[in-house]
């Protein structure tokens, strides 16, 4: 058991002399129902024991704020397979509700100007807590803009400049294409090519690593790499390419869903059956991925976690936590579907 | 040219006047720079004539009000291939976002009661305008407790009961339905079977009778038909019981994305193409219809039109306007793709 700290009491105090999170002390306050009874005897031993004070703590601040978080949501419909932003949406709003919070949604055309734009517009309307970011990349403005207007914020996807000041959780994309690149390599192939995004992008170079990391602990060839735009069509083109070669791919790892649902059409127009003659894997898990006939292999992100997560690391900050930001990198899991399977022989 | 109103001079007055629609005066007081230099001449001719005081109109009640419109988003991930509420979320936030609104997410598990309930908190909570619902059903409670709340709402999904005074938007899932018919019938198929919904749902009834409707419009039998539960497997088993009849089908008529891509893994599983051996339509456009190979013909529904036609919606009920609800009933577009066209030969 921890040492009766000193001083004025927090909840994250109370947390750990308990031996439970500090969500679930806020749940004991708040939401006393959803707290098993034993558990809400300890905590309220340890509230007592501590002379904790809830009228001095986060939620007497919190109830004075908002419990507004607001999110940007994409612009319009895009024809990416992936619609990872979707499922983070909902997994972050289902954790947002769980906390007592409410997610406001800010809409802005594409590019950090306009993003930044809108957070200020919302921000003068209507009285926000705190913002989740999605999608970070190098220099990302909208952290810079956050910060500088002192408004607390958290965010999906890593610091990637390594500002260890934001707390970030992120799924690793390395580890993922490596398990994907390992996994066809234990069906047997050995020609594996690799379709992803152009060097820009800090979450394609990831993931290209790891295919290399892949291909490299195997001592395979390197060679078959492409680096297109996300979309159906490069995917499409980019197999054409790797399969009209002297010595073509018999296994292709993608960086994505979209890229991977091109690969499965150019196999279609090759008369070429995914997994039995050519092994290919996506990433994202994304709905289609389970719907296509054979299914696509492919990487899912534990979204539910990462909101979870996120809410949890703007509960701190609100809180006055005095805990260091948190940096979060979770694995993501290979779903080995048909497509990167061998099936019955060929009739 | 419409009379002089005598009396309290609305926003909709000065819009009959200048010949433009309300969203336009609105828009020439709220944000000029979005409307054509003439017409906002003749907007400020009209307020002039008229004598309308934007401070004594909608926009200074808006000004008191939280501009704030509740949206309650799906639980959890479904396997679901529509995902055509998650358009309609982006739909609805983009053209909030243009009207000067803002949504605010609710969080429910399924079933009104806890819908119900989720409002009634967030009311409590937060000061939210409006409501927007989706999903209407027969004996719709949702209806009843924010109509006795007195909260202003609208919803995607007609009244089912015939209530005249919501206004709704909806998409006529008959004519769709009818469409996908006579355009496999126009193919030469003569035995076309549906795959569709168990009757106690309205959207599911209404997309048979398209059904019904254009078999009987061209004489065709209309004994191949299934009602299921809306999933893959569900699609998937109907296919092959409506493949194994002793007279088949040549072509199933779905009434969603998600039971002809289950049509889609039956023809897989017995070697049969989609198209070239039988013609195969869905509902909904979701992404996946687009990706998968050959591509999925089914129905667009018009997603951005209805988020902006809601959000007017309680634009009018907002400023208070006098006009009667609104009853929009659009429709789809059938998108055909491959799956319902004969392809190249079999080698």
């Amino acid at each position: 058991m921890a040492p009766v700290p000193h001083g004025h009491v927090t909840l994250v105090q109370v947390a750990r002399w308990a031996g439970v999170s500090a969500q679930t002390v806020s749940n004991a306050v708040n939401n006393p129902e959803r707290v098993a009874p034993a558990t809400r005897e300890r905590i309220l031993a340890a509230v007592e024991e501590l002379g904790y004070e809830p009228n001095l703590s986060a939620r007497a601040l919190r109830n004075r704020s908002s419990s507004l978080i607001a999110f940007k949501t994409r612009p319009a419909r895009t024809d990416k397979a992936s619609l990872l932003m979707d499922e983070f949406l909902y997994a972050l709003n289902a954790a947002a509700a769980e906390a007592g919070y409410h997610l406001i949604l800010c809409h802005a055309e594409d590019g950090s100007a306009n993003e930044i734009k809108a957070y200020r517009d919302l921000l003068k309307k209507t009285s926000v807590d705190a913002f989740v970011l999605a999608e970070t990349h190098r220099n990302d403005d909208r952290v810079s803009a956050l910060r500088s207007w002192g408004v607390p914020f958290a965010s999906f996807g890593r610091s990637w400049d390594g500002d260890e000041a934001t707390s970030w959780v992120d799924v690793d994309g390395r580890a993922g294409t490596r398990a994907a690149t390992e996994h066809v390599a234990a069906q047997g192939h050995r020609r594996i090519g690799h379709i992803g995004w152009p060097a820009e992008s800090e979450i394609g170079s990831e993931r290209r690593e790891g295919w290399l990391e892949g291909c490299r602990g195997r001592e395979l060839e390197t060679d078959l790499q492409a680096a297109v735009a996300d979309t159906l069509e490069a995917g499409r083109q980019a197999a054409h390419r790797m399969l009209d070669s002297s010595r073509p791919a018999t296994a292709l790892v993608c960086a994505s869903d979209t890229l991977a649902l091109g690969v499965l059409r150019a196999l279609h127009e090759r008369g070429l059956r995914p997994g039995a003659d050519v092994a290919v894997t996506g990433f994202d898990d994304s709905p289609t991925a389970a719907l296509v006939s054979p299914g696509l292999t492919t990487l899912h992100q534990p979204i539910d976690v990462v909101g979870r997560q996120l809410i949890q690391s703007i509960d701190n900050l609100l809180a006055g936590d005095p805990r260091d930001p948190q940096h979060v990198l979770l694995e993501p899991e290979l779903i080995v579907r048909g497509s990167s399977l061998p099936g019955p022989p060929r009739q």
